[in-house]
């Protein structure tokens, strides 16, 4: 299940106690996939890790470097996922950031479990009681402050939910712990705003890059739990498992529409792109 | 400047690359001062730490073990902070907490300056931009979630200011970076509630009690920015540095009375409680 990691390119290190991604959670991390030695979307992924990086004020590592490190976790691996953390590594103690901060660099490589990637593995999910805290500074960011999706996640334990939606503290609906959220109503795809909380996924942007392609009309806008009654279809979207299309919101509602969301998997099944 | 470090009791030991206190800020910490080899507020650190793991639902490591490591690590210092970390271990991809999990615990000192206790030494301070996201799920822990308090001390760079104030997302006035804050108006003290963001500090839980002893009375309440010009004396706390005058906040206000402030320090002063 575990495969090779690399710390700063060393195969074996572990993690400095006094590194500042443990101590603050003050660094980003991307979880990719590999699929028969390629990186799905790994430029989609640098793009957002750098976005990351100049808004934290965080050197970012040498692209080419990571696709380094990716290739050689990933040898000898078939399907996998690979994931990538930069913290703005150790320094002395005391939030203050140093002035020039030596990275740390960790890739991981794990054996995918192919049932991620079965995209016809309809959900059930739930509605999750954690909210979003609302924080322009850090929405959009895949950045290690996570506690608001581990209590939500903790929530999902023995429900047997797939998934749990969170709504921001002002009761938007924003996204799934892990995954970003799309709605269809009448043939158009509807995704909330990432403005103030949630993570700017990038398989939302393929899929939204997608529908424009396909023609599918998508409208980008805060909307309110009870779009999830109105809707013919719904799905989840993250760069491992892909889109997933939800079958039902637990005391909400069922879906068994399921045309635009077939469209968009198909056009992004490999070898279709 | 670097002390000992212990992992889980070994020392010179790394932390894994897939533990979940750098995967995901999920953990807690405390720092403490030991002065003349004994740690100060240890219980309250203790308790602190104790609610934080029942909120997040960590096993609490025990306080004998943590005790004996921080014994371990301080030997041979004199003054020192020592910083422990508990997190909830390693564990496999996902946000979802593990069933059983086996937390790390860290605990590492570091010598201290001296003029980091000199409470005689009055602050300059700021209002920072950076706000506090608010949840009630996070408030008052000491969790790992610390980027708010990051990209605000990033402000201060180059600024001569020795911290920051910040408000919560709603323009409350809640806390500094690294420290409580506490107004004193007529010979009342003020300071913010914690419930929706801030850190509830041992100290200042150390200064309330201090007040009640010296018959100071106190009020515990939201404070806007404004309460800043109408104060007659301003002081930040925090574990480490204890009591701080603050002189001044840049562009709003001047503060030359001290006699609260005073009465509180010297009823503190090491041999005085």
């Amino acid at each position: 299940m575990i495969g090779r990691r690399l710390v700063n390119g060393v195969e074996g290190t572990g993690i400095a106690a006094d590194d500042r991604g443990l101590a603050y959670g003050d660094g980003l991390f991307e979880t990719m996939v590999a699929v028969e030695g390629g990186l799905r979307h790994f430029d989609l992924h640098m793009a957002r890790l750098a976005d990351g990086c100049r808004r934290l004020e965080i050197p970012q590592p040498s692209i080419e470097v990571v696709a380094d490190d990716c290739r050689r976790v990933l040898e000898g691996l078939g399907s996998a996922t690979v994931k990538l953390i930069v913290t703005r590594g150790v320094g002395p103690r005391g939030y203050a950031p140093p002035d020039e901060p030596t990275v740390t660099r960790i890739v991981m490589a794990a054996s995918a479990h192919s049932h991620e990637f079965d995209t016809s593995r309809p959900m059930v999910v739930q509605l999750c009681r954690t909210r979003l805290a609302l924080s322009e500074q850090l929405a959009g960011m895949k950045h290690l402050n996570r506690l608001e999706q581990v209590m939500a996640s903790a929530e999902l334990r023995h429900s047997g939910m797939d998934e749990g939606l969170m709504l921001a503290m002002d009761g938007r609906l924003v996204c799934a712990t892990a995954c970003n959220l799309f709605l269809v109503r009448s043939g158009r795809l509807l995704t909330p705003m990432i403005r103030d909380c949630g993570v700017a996924g990038v398989m939302r942007q393929v899929v939204l890059r997608a529908a424009d392609t396909l023609g599918i009309p998508a409208t980008i806008t805060d909307l309110e739990p009870d779009a999830l009654s109105g809707a013919d279809e719904v799905f989840l979207t993250n760069a491992v498992r892909g889109i997933r299309p939800v079958v039902g919101v637990s005391g909400i509602g069922q879906y068994v529409g399921n045309e635009v969301t077939r469209r968009l998997i198909e056009h992004l099944a490999p070898g279709s792109a």
